[in-house]
């Protein structure tokens, strides 16, 4: 194990935009207000991608984290 | 972890209506009556959407969690 | 949490008839007689619904609680 | 929760024919002649079925539960 | 819960032949050596079948239970 | 189990570049800032590659533990 | 359950090589240098096969145990 661990990223990420890559191949982008030990997070102001271009405008939504293949802040 | 948490925003949609996409593709729409920590939920007057679109009128329903992308007040 | 809990709604079902949509498309409609907390449910004089419509009787069946989408009360 | 309970169905079934649905669309009929709480079963003179007729003689099997849909007494 | 339990299925099968249908479709036969409670199991001259055919001769394996729909002596 | 484990090459990792293959057929190439026991990775200058050439750059990204085959340094 | 269990067969191949078949079809040969519970494998001079033939070398691997059908000692 190392001192930094990959949570640490969700932290900093609160308040911040991120790019999540869902496994049925959705992108979905928005701020970050919360997250939990199973990477649930809720995102503000978040958006459906498709090919990197708004598809959909989602609002506030709870995002179970088992659908995640990675999150990336933007 | 942060103060605030995922599943407090289902907390707050408790008598409220909430859109819910599904790992299928199907997407619901219904008034958040209770939830537990599964994210299993019940929702009155769901109707399941097509393109945003009314399909079925599903009445009352027990949603399970595990089925969920995300959950998105509406 | 809420004071009113998802299984309240497959406790007030024991008895009455319910609609299941299944994982694998298909939907199931019975009287529930018994469930647990992995929401196994035993349903009488079940049937499989195709587009709503009666396509086989099953009589009694005891359905795993994983292969579920939503339980509704009919 | 109800005093009757799903897997009483099961405890009832043992040296009974069952008829069962797996997620994988097979479905086999057979004896049962145990059970675990895994829903893993065995299966006597078990036959593998395909639109109601029998396909294959499979004999005595153990059925592991994860891959069951249904199980409805004959 | 039976007196008799599935599991026993297996531990009478060490040094037996048996045939074990896997979830992607495969068939496997052999010689059960081993087995651990998650059902994973090691065979002895394994043979991959196609249509009941010998397709693969595979020698010794271990098998993951998680793969497995059934198991049957031959 | 033998003395070397299998999460000590994760360890020699962090500050090295690996190759990483997913399962829904993607691989990413990036340096390991973290993991932990779930195999949750942070990767700095994570790209995408298909056939073995960049497709996108990715940037930071928190990858899943779960969506991973195989993790290799390069 | 057993003397000899299936562990065992993993414990006897560090230092040999196995051919490994995975669920996504991959076949995967190499040397183990160590395993854990979960089957978590690293494996040196680990190759991709397609129908027996060579497709890429891998070189040192950390294989993730859940996407294993079975380890052959070759």
């Amino acid at each position: 194990m190392t001192q930094e661990r990959p949570f640490d990223l969700l932290n900093r990420s609160v308040g911040q935009q991120v790019l999540i890559r869902l496994k049925n191949n959705m992108s979905v982008r928005g701020k970050v207000t919360s997250f939990d030990a199973h990477m649930n997070l809720v995102l503000e102001n978040a958006e459906e991608l498709e090919d990197g271009e708004l598809k959909t405008k989602l609002g506030t939504i709870l995002l179970r984290g088992g659908n995640i293949i990675f999150v990336s802040p933007v």
